[in-house]
Order: structure tokens, then sequence, then C-alpha cells
């Protein structure tokens, strides 16, 4: 089934020239051309008129735990320890299959409306994660979070990861990894175990890191040394890392995540919101190392909205160095699209033809988007957040026009109080 | 023309208790009743079913400079002085009545469109702003801007500002104000001149104060005094005056603007954005200054979105205090829509009974409104930006379902090319 795109303006991805007027062909849930000859047999069987729009890949949440969307704008104005406390951990203690699978069906909707078309979820009950997010038919890294706890309560929580990290083998959207919460929650022989069974199946790993200064301090009084180095003494940090948050990593963190290839995954609201401070995003990226963007889960954030993250971790940087030239355009749309695809394992950020057509269109009728100049400019710092055209993954039309195809969203809303804390 | 509201999820102004299922209506441009029993005589000609979304004060925008959204996304990435002298400057000095009038259009289109009320606007060829959102229909206060510079050029500038004043006195939606620019740009003379005038006609102030580092140090070192008290040793710092920016106020400047009455005009993202820093908005409210918000003008920020400002305000207090009680969702929602009505001299932000029906209906089909729990923390931290589902000024209905009933957006977007840099 051809599909095709007509009149766009073409982004194929961060720092690749702006193209007017494109036609993009989509074959077989990748990228067939764009601009240039369609191939002789080419037959769409459906022609969408961009008029104009801006066609770019589809935003990557590297940071999320889904099934917080239950929780969203539950306990505002609390500080954190009474927040966790009160709300979000009697709320977890509760938490079924059938609650994770109906939190994560409510944060794929939101995703698949404001653009996100890939994410990295850390949570518990992850088989339910994942089987909302694949019928929501959304390209995911789903790692299950461990800590000695869930080990204690359910000894062979790793061997459960293990078998969801096979069942999903070869799936083409869904991959299974492994999400040691932090330091302060995993001892020692839970690094190492989360280690193993990551280097024997190639599983990605997500983690906490350097969060608060608080974890920061504990570790140095504890260990000796910061949560980084001690999850690298432990094997934990290599190319499919991905280290969420970093606001207080060290000058030699910076230079221990660079050599070993670890992604950052920025998380710009989340660490205002809880007051965590404000990481030196510019410090990694000039450092050379990958930027991703995360949302953290709704219950501290509070929404799934990866344009938005955008423009606070463009802004921030700005404000905080007083250098308006710090975090450049290029960056600033790399960071949401392509800079988490190598640690997650996924070809994402980049249409190239051949490439997985993961995909949204933004209409330009607004005026934020005028007179025009630089529409990359526009979508960092000016377009509407939170609702887009239209949102592929893999070659399938999501949402379009305020309609989605794989979620009923009025169904999924009323059976939200079922879960309500 | 009476008009009704029903099924709407209410919000009267900051800090009220929102009411579900409530009937509004509208009478003669104010608000007739919100709940209750209407009047015997009440026929509304026409029932908007709000169908539970959010009806709330429109958001105020206390300081902008309209026409320089025909600068949007111009010049990105350079420094702020290469970006005056190499963007800005150079087209202001030829901007005409007409660039102003189309430019001042786009911008008011704009904040029609992100629900944006009421506006204070700073700028040059005000008579052609001001004739802009007059047509447009929106509420704002217009203060030319005056500096040495431009009296140089029009010696009779403070009288064709005191004209202006008179044309739109007894004007029910425009009113006329004064802009002495800031103390680097103004001498003594035109800040006295400035403050007759005011005090003459009973001009409200609107002033850049203490935005960079620079101006602080430069006006501590050439008059010995802050930005702040220089302005109110001339008789510019009083309960009509708008003090924009405040970026680099001591700790006297927030006693003495907290003593005289002033309001504070937060610009988070615009200071951000020019690397400007973070002002203590926090502390402005903890001594109980007024503080409203403000965008500033398209050229540095780079839209007229309130609700994005409103977020960036709330979430920077949090992380740069580590506080996650820092700004409540009341003093945040009265930021965006009340705090700037008394220097203004405008009665906004709060839908009383007699009040004027300056309203916006934000639908809350979209899963960022789910689960519910608390709209209020939904609106500032999760809602869609850039697009509300009505606009209402002074009783008029101004957008609706993303039609413009007072602007031809396709032919002002065909005029734009026109007045390109």
């Amino acid at each position: 089934m051809d599909l095709l795109f007509t009149h766009a303006l073409f982004l194929e991805g961060a720092g690749a020239p702006l193209r007017r007027d494109v036609s993009v062909g989509i074959r077989s849930g990748a990228v067939a051309f764009a601009g240039g000859e369609p191939p002789a047999d080419f037959a769409p069987v459906r022609t969408i008129d961009c008029g104009g729009g801006l066609l770019m890949p589809g935003l990557v949440n590297a940071h999320t735990h889904s099934p917080l969307s239950l929780l969203r704008s539950r306990g505002e104005g609390l500080v954190l320890q009474d927040w966790l406390r009160q709300v979000v951990w009697p709320y977890e203690a509760r938490h079924t299959w059938e609650s994770c699978y109906w939190g994560a069906l409510l944060n794929a909707a939101e995703c698949i409306r404001s653009g996100v078309t890939c994410l990295c979820d850390m949570y518990i009950h992850s088989e339910a994660v994942a089987q909302a997010l694949e019928e929501a038919g959304l390209r995911a890294l789903v790692t299950p979070t461990v800590t000695d706890e869930l080990l204690a309560a359910e000894p062979d929580r790793l061997e459960t990861i293990a078998r969801l990290a096979d069942r999903y083998q070869g799936n083409p959207l869904i991959r299974v990894g492994i999400g040691p919460h932090a330091v302060y929650t995993c001892g020692g022989a839970l690094l190492d175990a989360s280690a193993r069974l990551s280097a024997d199946r190639g599983l990605p790993v997500h983690v906490h890191v350097s969060e608060t200064e608080r974890e920061q301090a504990d570790c140095l009084a504890q260990h000796g040394c910061t949560p980084l180095s001690l999850l690298d003494r432990h094997g934990l940090v290599g190319p499919n890392t991905l280290m969420a948050h970093c606001v207080h990593l060290t000058e030699a963190d910076i230079a221990l995540a660079r050599q070993r290839g670890a992604t950052v995954v920025h998380c710009p609201r989340s660490n205002l919101k809880l007051g965590s401070g404000i990481a030196p995003a510019a410090a990694f990226l000039q450092a050379g190392i990958p930027v991703a963007l995360g949302t953290d889960g709704s219950a501290s954030n509070n929404n799934q909205d990866i344009l938005e993250e955008l423009r606070f971790a463009a802004l921030l940087q700005k404000g905080v160095l007083r250098d308006p030239t710090a975090v450049s355009l290029d960056q600033a749309i790399a960071m949401a699209t392509s800079a988490a695809g190598g640690a997650m394992g996924f070809p994402v950020g980049r249409l190239t033809p051949g490439a997985p057509a993961d995909l949204i269109l933004l209409r330009r009728d607004a005026p934020q988007w005028h007179p025009g100049f630089s529409p990359e400019a526009e979508l960092v710092y000016a377009a509407p957040t939170g609702e887009v055209a239209l949102t592929m993954v893999g070659g399938r039309i999501l949402y379009e026009n305020g309609r989605y195809a794989t979620i009923d969203l009025e169904r999924l809303c009323a059976a939200l109080p079922r879960f309500a804390p």
C-alpha cells in the first residue's frame, strides 16, 4: 500500500536543509523517496496534500513512566518527599496489570497526539505497558524497572524480564531493555546482575543518574564516588545506556560518559518542577555526548510534550549561561528526534529513503508560523504545542486531524475513573 | 443580544473555586450571571455548549512590541548586539504606519488564537498599532515608546502622544499610556517630561527596568543608583507603572517597587532567549508586588503565548529555588489573568457579574486534560498551548473553532511579504 505526501515543507532530519514543495512516498513502512523520481511502480492508494506544512521525523520521548499519566495533577504543590509518600508510593503499591495497561494507553494517546512516535518507558508491569504501546502502534523501548525492593517481592524478576525480551525479539516496533532504577535503589549485586542480563541479551540500559543533589551527596558519602562512576564500575555505562536527568554530573562524569558513548536524557521540565535544578545540557553537547529529551512521567511534569520540552531545553541553557547562542536550532531538533536512537537501537530521526516512516505533519496555518523566515526556529520557539496534524509510525497513520486510528479515546477516558487513587 | 454558555467548567478568576456544569450569561458586553438564576428577561440569541470545557478569564500579555511579529525568526543564534545592529535596528528605521499596522494585526491574530484578550504594547507608530488592535477587537493599553533619539527626530512626540490619548478617551477597549523606553535611552529631561504627561493625563507608564546586568551596572556607574531608583527620582514609579523584565532588581528595588504599588511584568522566555537571566519572580510575589506576564516582541521570544509563558514562569522558580512549592497554581493563574489590570486600568481577570466579558474557552477533550484531578494544574502544566476554542472580548466573539470574526488571516498573510526585511 503506497502512500504519497505532496507539497511538504520537508525536513529530512536535524541539520539537513529544509526543502520546499517536496513529494514524499511511503512504501512497506519505510520512506520510499523524498523528492526526486518515484519508483516506476509507485502507485499510491492515498495522497495527502501537506499544503506547505512541515513534514519531519517524529519526536522521541526518551524517558518516561507511562502509567503515571494516571496520577497527572495529583498532589500539586507538595514537597518531593510528601508527594512521594502521600501520593505516588501508596498508589504504585496498588498498581495492577490492568491499571498499568490503561495508564500506558492514556500516555500513548497523548504521545501520538503531540507528535511523539517513539518512547522509552521505565516502569513495573512492563508486559502491560508493552501491550498497550504495541496496540497503540508506537515505537518503544520498554525497560522494566528493577530495584532491590522489587526483586525482594518478585525474586525471579530478572528472568521475567529476559522472557519479555525474548517475546518481543524481532518485533518491528517494541524492544525490551532493562531499567536498574538508580544507585540509591539498587545494591551492587543487582547492578551486576543487570549488567550481565544487558550484556547477555544485548538489552539497552535505562537508569536515573544524578537527578538530585542528595543522590549525588549520598553516593559520594556511601561509595566514595559519583553515581555515574558507580554504575560504570558495575559495567552499566556504554553506548546502549540511557542516563536520565544527569542534573548534577561532575566534569569527570561528563568525560566518562563521553568516553563510554552513553546517551544523556535531559528532562528539563521535570527537573524544574521537582526542584532538582537545571542540567548542564550545553556542556554535554559541547563534550560530544548524545543528548536526548525526556518528559519523565506525567505525575511530575505534567505532560508528554517533547516539543514543549525542546523549547525549555533550548531556552534554559541560553538563560543560565547568559549566551543567546547556546543550543543551536540543529542541536535542539536533534535532541528531540535523533539523539536517543543509537542507545535505544532504533533508526529514528532521519527520513532518508529506506528509513522507517516515523514522521509527523505540522500544519503552518497558525499566525505563529508567519511571516515564516525560519520554520526551524518557528518549530523550536513559536509553534503551538500539544497537537499535530498527523502522526505516522512505521508507515501507519496513528492520528490524523483529531482522529485516532488505533485508540478509542472516549472508551479510554471512560475507563480511567476505575484507576483513580 | 444575550448569549449563553452552558455546561462550563467555570473559573471566575485566580483563587476562586472551580465550579462544574455552570451556565454563564453575557449581556451588553458584560457577564450577566454565572450560575444561579438568569434575569427574568434574559433571552439568549445563541447558546454555546461548553461540554465541560474550561471557561475562564482571558489571558493578559502585559509587555509586547506588536509590530515585531514581522521579524519573527529573523537572526536566530546571533548574540544580542549583532542581532540588534544587523537585524532589528535597520529594520525599525524603515518602519512605516503601514508596516506597523500589519505587524500589529499579525500579532493580534496570534493573541486572539492563543487566548490573549488584553495586551500592553510599547512601540512606535502607535496610532497604527492602536487602529489594528481596535479593528481586531482586543482590549489594549498602547504606550508609544519615547527615547531621546525618537524625540530628536520628532520634537513634538509628547504632544502627539497626548493627542492620541485624547482620541481614545472614553474608548471602551483601547487606552493610551506612555512608554519611556528605559533609563539608558531616556535622559533626565525626558523622564521628567514623561512623568508630567503621565500625571497630567492619568496615563499609565510602561518602561523596561533592569533587563540586563549591563543596564544595571551602567546605571550604577553613571547615576550612582539602580534603574528603578532613578525612575523613581523622576516620579515614574507608581500604581499605574508597568515595569517590564526586572531581572536584576536589588532587594532595595523590590522594597521600593512594593512601596510604590508598581507592577512587575515578568518575561521569563525573552529573558532566557536573550541570555539576560532569570528574574526572581517568587521574591516579587512574596513581597506582595503584583506580578504580571509579558511575552516581549516576537522577534525575541518567538510567540505571544501567555499560557506558555505561564508554564515557564511557574516551573523556572521551582527549579531555581529548588523548591517545588514555589509559585502556587493560584499565583500562576493570577499572573496570567488579573495581575496587570490595576496598573493598566482595566477590570480584567475576574468574571463576576457586571465585569466585562473577556473570556476564553478551552475544550478538555485532549488526553492532556485527563484523568482530570485538577483542571487548574492541567491548565498551568499540561494543556496544549497556542490555540483556544473561543476568545471573547467585551462580549464579542473574536475567534471560535479556528475561525476569526474580525481578521481575514489569509489576506493578512498575503500582505506580509511586502514588509520583509
